[in-house]
């Protein structure tokens, strides 16, 4: 039997994804499901059942030799479960057996989202031909994954990368992680909208209050509105240049919501940069958009199953 | 020839220290040398190459098959290049080259001085049998180096695991790198002795004002000191937090001269590490004092140099 495919399954807190996917990154065929997040957890899996269930009515299954998995974390990778913060049925849950069961016994490949998201953007994105990358997803939550060495690093458990709750402001506001100070409760979106609110900004006659309609305003120049994304890209860009001192990353590819915000985020996170990356070997770091879409998840949990571990597929180099 | 030694170099602004070590990581034969820090290039250069000339001239010379040399940094492991911040003669100097030629065109392995300790921690040290690991010296500076899937992690340049350089307050004093808040401008020596100093701490009658001095008062509950290695702990303990967060590591270790303080830094390190390290696959990590002794830059060196690369020898697993 030919297995030149893979099927790939996106799992986040609203929608449930899968897809059949060949070596060169092409979807071949697609299902979806809403996440039954606040059910118990077999009646997650139940939806998780059908999208592979529709994936294997397609007449290209057969051709699909392994399953990748990105799943909103925390993952763990070494024992097979995953706990996602937002699918409270599901803590410890043993994903990888349960999917193996479903599939006949196809070798199953688990992965964070954040992981995924980098392993899309170094095979077909802003991070290709760069062997150290961060990359980054700064929406509601801020996630990420790192690229060394020329290698995906997912870590043990499968959720390196996690620069969203590093503590940048080790006396500052309290995080829901528990922490202070942390990168994503300076610079999610929430956080982004939350404080040019506390500020004084004043949403347009719509009453539109995220963070896309504060990007809106600073670009037409509204001072709070500024003010609060060069917060943001303060935080990120402390963040950025941590990771960069601790791994030496070459380039951090910004991707999410925030991450469309353009010159509104990226000005001045790319001055904050000079900041705080200042060391010799950090100093030619560069930061761009994302350049993958929503199918980022389905095409690096993709990635993740074609190498069989935490390798780019070789059409990727 | 029966190639079973390596020659180490460790190069600091006090001393070059070299040595003849086996493959079970014994020093056979040294070679020392002051650092003439302050004066030409070509004059610290003639330093290095009397010690190797020292290490010829023992009759074990001929089994040594690589040269390993840990540097001061910031290093160029790439261009073989080192620009050790307090030798201002040698900027941007080829001292790779440079020893090639000297010893006869061996091969020579160059990192810099905080992996090469990680490589000595991780051979025969605290870090033995972990596959992820952060080691750090916490002294004058605060320096540091990774293993992370078992390998060491010396980053493209040799300089990764530079822990003293993260911003963890980012709005914090400014540091002499040019950034704000970093773990090394709270957490050095120096830092402890003068934030001690500044609250109202006063040395004894020998007017030793050391952090050893603090960590003495610490000791004896003098609360101004025991408050100023509180604040060095909370920003080890958030920098190492990130560490695990980005790379996930399950070990911290710390040497070097404050990390000889003992409980006095290390049980407020561990209590905030878990106000920091918050994430589900960061909460078993551990914080140890350092094991191996002055001989650590030595002998990381000659690890590198067996391995010809960023693996540890096979013994050491």
């Amino acid at each position: 039997m030919h297995t030149d495919l893979v099927a790939a399954l996106d799992i986040g807190g609203t929608k449930i994804a899968g897809a059949l996917v060949d070596r060169a990154g092409r979807i071949l065929a697609r299902a979806q499901r809403a996440t039954p997040a606040q059910q118990d957890g077999e009646t997650v899996m139940q939806a998780v059942a059908e999208v592979l269930g529709d994936l294997a009515g397609s007449p290209l299954w057969g051709r699909a030799g392994a399953v990748g998995i990105g799943s909103a974390g925390p993952v763990d990778a070494s024992a097979g479960t995953v706990s996602p913060v937002n699918v409270p049925g599901w803590r410890g849950f043993p994903l990888v057996d349960r999917v193996r069961e479903i599939t006949g016994g196809l070798p199953v490949e688990l992965i964070g989202d954040g992981v995924a998201i980098t392993a899309a953007e170094h095979w077909q994105g802003a991070a290709r031909g760069h062997d150290n990358a961060l990359c980054m997803v700064v929406s509601t939550g801020v996630g990420g994954g790192l690229v060394l060495g020329g290698r995906l690093h997912p870590g043990p458990t499968g959720n390196a990368g996690h620069i969203g709750h590093i503590s940048v402001d080790l006396d500052g506001d309290p995080c829901p992680c528990g922490s202070r100070g942390c990168v994503e409760r300076i610079a999610s979106g929430p956080n982004i909208a939350r404080r040019a609110l506390e500020q004084g900004w004043l949403p347009g006659p719509d009453g539109d209050t995220s963070a896309a309609a504060v990007a809106a305003a600073a670009r037409a120049g509204d001072p709070v509105a500024v003010a609060s994304f060069e917060r943001a890209a303060q935080a990120l860009a402390a963040g950025i240049a941590a990771t960069a001192t601790l791994v030496e990353i070459d380039i951090a590819v910004i991707g999410g919501g925030v991450g469309k915000a353009g010159e509104v985020l990226f000005t001045p996170l790319r001055k904050a940069l000079t900041d705080y990356a200042t060391l010799s070997f950090v100093q030619r770091l560069t930061v761009v958009p994302a350049q993958t879409g929503t199918d980022a998840g389905l095409v690096g949990a993709a990635a993740a199953a074609l190498t069989r571990g935490p390798e780019v597929p070789a059409a990727a180099r």
